[in-house]
């Protein structure tokens, strides 16, 4: 927790302090008082540059004058990328050579160095840590570092702030970064709140190690949550067993349902990895109010967008 | 001005002093400097709330006890009936039968009361001011008032403040209570700042006015920009006729266009009726640089963004 109190000191006046704002469509879908943490509004569409900036503010100068590397396409690399521009640090960032233009635009905009990988993820991933290995820079971890950690808390730390009567947290969870730093404020800081986790059935790799007990690895199939998929760690899987009470998996339908109503009833626009946290909470992860759901990020492709919102399901 | 400037202390803490953003994207295309004016963070999702709180502000007493009414399903509705419940006043907002539930439903959540009216928004308006010739209610004009146009001038004056330097404002026109806020505060404050209005092809009432030096009706076609339909008054043209340098016309097709670049380039979601200004900007409406676009709102029905972002034109 002290952790967290100094990566909030740190990143005042660097990221936005996003709005908690009382979803009246929510509310009454629920019958219990609902708010929703907009870190849609977050600088770069997502709070992944909390993490980012408290990481690489931590660095001593040496580590960062050798540069920074790691392996993105979407959030986590647009957040390495504008914490190292404002920090004075140079980044190379590995991409997916199959990942939107858009989206690597959107990286290289904040002055990062691309280099595009045939392959997806795991490919990007391995060429960034070799890169690590052989060049002396920085790798970024995505949700692992405790200093990641402790920058995601903060947005735990605003939710407290703002609503200190909350009794229910709702947080997606993807690799466990942001549902531990939130976790690890909740349980410092609170009086018995609950902390909910959601995943989709494509993305349950915490889900199923909580329930194991140890590390699983699940399948993966397609998903609309593109940010969550993925493995988690010991470390994160050993902090998620201490501070998450629950995991509720929801159906891919069921997050982009959420998708379209956030939009049709609260003109939100959020990705499927934020949109997951609603769908649980309609499937029963709303637990005593007030509740305060975390609305991750706001970067959905256009197409993506279009289809979801034209659809059916 | 001075009225504007009133204006702005009575907004303070009101409504969003919502950011001024460098687009990297427009900024590229036109070779200049571009900023955006982002009311579609504002409270309701439009700058219209401005202009109605300022209004319902600076009523007396007695009219406002009266209670208020109006006539819209849009942007005006919302933020009548927002101002209203912030000033303890009540709203009677008349919307077409015809108009989407999830439109009326955004009304009604701040109070307000709502009568459905077989037929469009001319059917809508007329009952509004029936209905207050006959109450005594006090009709709130969507951009005559000149209490309206100063409270949406404040948007100019918080674009003067962030950016002293900007030299071209673009600014979608629909009856020009936006424009001849903004205008005025230009001309107050700047040197030679150049004024630039936006419409389309199907909501060129000003540009048609200005052109004849009198009020002229034109015919209205179907246009994703509803905000800007209809026609000006007279107070409206001729304060126009003082503050705006020029009105460029567009199509609807570059409206929509520049609404799904906006979103694929920059992440923002834009009503038509605001993406009308980039258009305009596109089609040489950019001037001498630093520029700055006022993106008015973000009010887009979930099928019409389905169809622009998976669209071709």
């Amino acid at each position: 927790m002290p952790d967290v109190l100094a990566a909030a000191r740190r990143l005042r006046g660097v990221v936005h302090r996003t709005p908690l704002e009382r979803s009246p469509w929510l509310s009454a879908e629920t019958g219990t008082d609902v708010w929703l943490k907009l870190e849609t509004q977050q600088r770069t569409g997502s709070f992944k540059v909390r993490g980012a900036y408290n990481a690489i503010a931590t660095l001593s100068a040496e580590a960062r004058a050798r540069g920074l590397v790691t392996a993105s396409a979407g959030n986590h690399g647009q957040g390495v990328a504008l914490a190292a521009s404002l920090l004075g640090a140079s980044a190379l960032v590995f991409v997916p050579a199959e990942a939107p233009d858009a989206k690597k635009r959107r990286i290289a905009r904040w002055g990062a160095e691309l280099r595009e990988i045939e392959g997806g993820y795991d490919e990007a991933h391995h060429a960034a840590e070799a890169h690590a290995r052989r060049s002396g820079a920085t790798f970024v971890h995505a949700f692992s570092d405790p200093a990641v950690v402790a920058g995601q808390g903060t947005v735990g730390l605003e939710i407290l702030e703002d609503l200190p009567g909350v009794r229910t947290l709702v947080v997606p969870i993807g690799g466990g970064g942001l549902v531990g730093g939130v976790g690890i404020v909740a349980r410092a800081l609170g009086r018995g709140i609950r902390v909910a986790g959601a995943q989709t059935d494509e993305t349950r790799a915490m889900h199923a190690s909580l329930e194991a007990g140890r590390l699983v690895s699940v399948p993966y199939g397609p998903t609309v949550c593109e940010g969550l998929s993925g493995d988690v760690d010991e470390r994160s899987l050993a902090l998620a067993s201490r501070v998450v009470d629950e995991v509720v998996v929801v159906s891919e339908a069921a997050v982009r349902r959420a998708m379209r109503r956030l939009y049709e009833e609260e003109g939100i626009v959020a990705e499927g990895s934020a949109a997951v946290a609603v769908a649980a909470l309609l499937d029963g992860a709303a637990g005593p109010g007030p509740v305060a759901v975390v609305l991750t990020g706001s970067n959905v492709d256009g197409a993506r967008l279009a289809s979801v919102l034209g659809g059916a399901d």
